[in-house]
């Protein structure tokens, strides 16, 4: 019996590569601070709970496959914030950004097609991708500029007559990259000239650092047919067990072809969606407050980075991740050491490679992704121990 | 800007065409009974309920991707009733039995790959194999033979190179045809002899009647590693708007293929998780009266069409659907008349053609499903308008 090569071909999760060490380490007695994953441990918004509380049907029946009323407007009504004014059909409820990305992907690619993106970029993307039989494209961009987009010429030496869009994640993730205004209007340029579209996942649309302006790809006007957003609850309120996402567009043909994949799978869960509907009420000191402790903890993960001699590391703005330089050849290996070979005061760390986070083999070889959900303590605490880390293996790899 | 092939080949679901018709006759004022929809009208267990209603955490964190354990745990357990062992690794928790069928499709699929399956069928197989850019080759069955499969070598003839699986849904949607352990036999021998998987959807299992012994695909051990489940709470615990459904199967190197697929869209919602692990406590009785309910109801409905001179329809078993010949020639143009030029006593219907669920162009013209998801007292005043209806529409198309 055949498997397709389609899922012979993707991958498992490179974050949870090293899982199987940590949980040893674990069973060691060493306790373990994630650095490695992308939950966030900020309160979920009590108004989720208080809603499905109260949430009883005689029958638990199918729901509107483009998401319940009450959960469109609320979204709706949240984009008023961005001065984007959608409309029911032009903004569908999904199983989390996951799905959104999904049906962008069926959407606008067949069998062979390609998604031009930044690398690293969220690995997932490429297991859409796979499922979809079209192909991630990468063009580099690098830790000693920021992660930042290279010129124009770099990016359009990639587009084929196979490529569909160009995707970004903004803020990144794994980066942290913010992109500037005339970043966007390049890319903005690009798609037109190209006639592509601009898929732009803006998950992280909340967490911008320094105090400064954020940019989202609905801003230019002149390509609202050609910007597909992807959206989600999971960060923006700690709420990733909810799965709610969306796919949002000004082109309605699109939008309408989506409709048609969204009807194939039904709908999504009612009960998260009458607690998702409810998080309208979070009051903006939460945003404000989130912000804030993420900053702080982002100055205090770049401080213990600095500290490490031969670290390379521009201070990203955004989102919750670093991807840094280690001044060491095989970062897997460094990551694994910290699990398998180090500990201090009974404690270790786990870290995410980067090479998984980039399409050309070979890339990133020599860093990690760290994410910031953790406290403040802890975090300073880990810092510490990785930056000890370094120096016990540099000591024995040298 | 293109839009992929495979989308522009989806269609709209063909229950949902005549919607905007049946919106129209209830402005008019006419009251819609609805027979085209499988949304059961029983009562949710209130174990779902009660379990949501005390849940809380602070951060609503993502599960596991194969599904929280206390879930699949009572997957496993209610397994047992079927006389088949699962283990965690051959089990897991999907967004609904939809993306249980999705799952498998891109798990054994590659471009142009064939799925066999007995038409008429349940029409979101066409668009789960389009989004795998794969297809749906039917074989034929009838409703003077009760829906009940053809001789083997009716089935043969359909095999190609491409073929990969023989679906079926078994208790049938749209039919109510309930296999025999014959003919699940047959199926069994042609995957063996031609290298085929078993795609057996039971998600209406639980829905047999006059005490029919059911023959579940997961008897048949020899052919274990060829049988991929898919299952789901929405009908068994008319709970559809949870979407919680699962993919199971003996064969370990599939399933460790699909938990990539698991892990690319991250996990299913959190608290539907915790409603349908709750339902494990659902008393028997809860089955024996829905049962008993939905048996009447089709006695109802057959007694109805058996009134109706012309209708050639056998008395299906399971399920809560029934596909009928009409003495009409076009069933869509019938279907449209009885929401925009009939009604009595402000009264009238609204069915589905049954075309959509056929895929070889112009069978089933003169069919409908029905599905009998409506109390007997309005599912008799309903089979009375059907009648009445057909007399009128004869009277004008003669
Ligand atoms: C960049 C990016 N996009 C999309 C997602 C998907 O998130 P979800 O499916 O929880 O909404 C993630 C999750 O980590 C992400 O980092
Ligand atoms: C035969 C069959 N399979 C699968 C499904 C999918 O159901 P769900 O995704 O709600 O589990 C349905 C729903 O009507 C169905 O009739």
């Amino acid at each position: 019996m055949k498997l397709s090569n389609r899922i012979q071909n993707m991958q498992f999760s490179p974050i949870r590569k090293l899982a199987p060490y940590a949980a040893e380490a674990k069973k060691r007695g060493i306790h373990v601070y994630h650095l490695n994953i992308g939950q966030p441990d900020v309160l979920t918004p009590e108004q989720f709970f208080k809603a499905i509380a109260n949430f009883k049907e005689d029958v638990l029946k199918y729901t509107e496959s483009q998401g319940m009323d009450i959960l469109q407007e609320s979204f709706i009504e949240y984009y008023k914030k961005w001065k984007t004014q959608f409309t029911k059909d032009e903004l569908f409820i999904t199983n989390g950004g996951s799905e959104a990305i999904m049906l962008t992907f069926m959407a606008i690619c067949d069998p062979g097609d390609e998604i031009l993106a930044p690398e690293p970029f969220y690995t997932n993307y490429n297991g859409f991708a796979e499922v979809a039989s079209a192909k991630m494209t990468p063009f580099l961009t690098k830790a000693e500029e920021g992660f930042h987009l290279p010129p124009k010429e770099e990016i359009i030496k990639k587009i084929t007559n196979k490529t569909r869009a160009i995707m970004i994640s903004n803020p990144g993730n794994p980066t942290g990259v913010v992109y500037t205004s005339e970043e966007l209007r390049m890319l903005g340029d690009i798609v037109k000239e190209y006639d592509l579209y601009l898929i732009a996942d803006e998950v992280y649309r909340e967490f911008v650092y320094d105090g400064l302006q954020y940019t989202s790809a609905l801003s230019m006007k002149d390509i609202a047919d050609r910007v597909i957003v992807i959206d989600s609850i999971s960060k923006r309120y700690s709420a990733c067990g909810a799965r709610i996402g969306l796919v949002a567009s000004k082109n309605k043909d699109l939008m309408y072809n989506i409709m048609k994949l969204c009807q194939s799978r039904l709908c999504v869960p009612t009960v998260e969606q009458v607690g998702a509907a409810a998080l309208k009420d979070t009051p903006d000191s939460y945003f404000a407050e989130t912000r804030a402790e993420y900053q702080k903890r982002r100055d205090i993960m770049m401080e213990g980075l600095n500290k490490i001699p031969g670290v390379i590391c521009q201070k990203p703005t955004g989102a919750f991740y670093i991807v840094t330089k280690l001044p060491v050849e095989d970062a897997e290996d460094f990551a694994k050491f910290l699990l398998t070979d180090f500990s201090h005061n009974g404690k270790t760390v786990m870290v995410a490679p980067a090479e998984g986070f980039y399409a050309t083999p070979g890339l990133g070889k020599d860093e990690i992704r760290l994410s910031y959900c953790l406290n403040c303590e802890s975090l300073k605490d880990a810092m510490d121990l990785i930056g000890m880390a370094v120096t016990k293996y540099k000591e024995i790899h040298k």
